[in-house]
């Protein structure tokens, strides 16, 4: 257990002595590592839509945050929408860098690293002739992502850079977007 | 065309007219469809952390927003986190609904089918197992992704639902979560 200057379990705001209880109690009830989460999506016009993130299924139970979490997308006005909120393909790319960097800093704070800086860019080639229906040839989605990250931490460049590596071995949205998953689609039309 | 009451060439607030002199113009200059979308990401603590979005390149030009887009991500107090943001695993099923909402909105319009309501879920299944790293045979992402999508308006439910279909046909996102893609990531260290 790493203890920091104000003699607690926490460092990089990462309660560690809370993060290896919690691996614990799953270990011997590997039951309550299965997770449901949620978003529920209202159109407003044209392009533009809404989605709220709240409730979520795991560890045996259901969660409610406080507040709902509210996010809207929209198409900008060179695709004719009106840019009342990101692409949805650019949610992806917040999705990946914000999964990556979050298990990045629970992974140097059980090593023991004090990070002073984790900041990364995403970047995400897209040819719309796909979803245009221009060109059977081209896919719908990313050709390509690329992330860069910056860190800067109490710790050597090697061990800074297996700390990325580190969390891009265990990150869902980094499976999800090289691996794909299975998506059902049903249509309710009352 | 499609006329509506009002004389314009607007329905369900999307520019059928605007929508097919884009589509007009990329088929006689492709290279217009070339499009980069990008994030930046800044750790905050713990697994708190923000991505900012705004500047894309397309249509042969780069362009900005008038106000950056920000958005906060965490995990929950049951994995150890500060709840300030949804889990970045959450905003994969935002940008999914978006998404396919947009596009069905836009083929609607381009159809003369009327919406009087789309609204949709999205439940994500993931057994945290994988990225707790306890079970090697559990992957890190989703298991399994199931969308409802709720559709009223002016037509057959077999037209509304073939609209569901041809959004499904022609998404960024789906083919992205469905069939994944290339994800490069670099670090700097200094």
């Amino acid at each position: 257990m790493t203890i920091t200057d104000d003699n607690t379990s926490v460092r990089n705001g990462v309660d560690t002595a809370a993060l290896f209880a919690t691996l614990d109690v799953v270990r011997q009830q590997p039951e309550l590592a299965e997770f449901q989460f949620r978003a529920t999506n209202r159109w407003i016009s044209g392009t533009h839509n809404r989605s709220t993130i709240n409730g979520y299924h795991g560890a045996g139970q259901e969660h409610a945050r406080v507040h709902n979490f509210g996010y809207d997308a929209d198409h900008p006005p060179v695709l004719t929408g009106g840019d009342q909120g990101p692409t949805p393909v650019e949610f992806l790319l917040h999705a990946l860098a914000a999964c990556l960097t979050s298990g990045l800093a629970n992974v140097a704070a059980a090593r023991g690293i004090t990070l002073h800086e984790v900041s990364s860019t995403v970047q995400g080639d897209i040819n719309l002739l796909g979803i245009l229906g221009l060109d059977r040839d081209v896919r719908n989605g990313y050709s390509r992502i690329k992330v860069t990250f910056t860190v800067r931490g109490d710790a050597s460049p090697e061990q800074l850079r297996e700390l990325v590596e580190r969390s891009q071995r265990r990150s869902a949205v980094l499976d999800v977007l090289t691996n794909g998953t299975h998506v059902e689609v049903d249509v309710c039309t009352v």
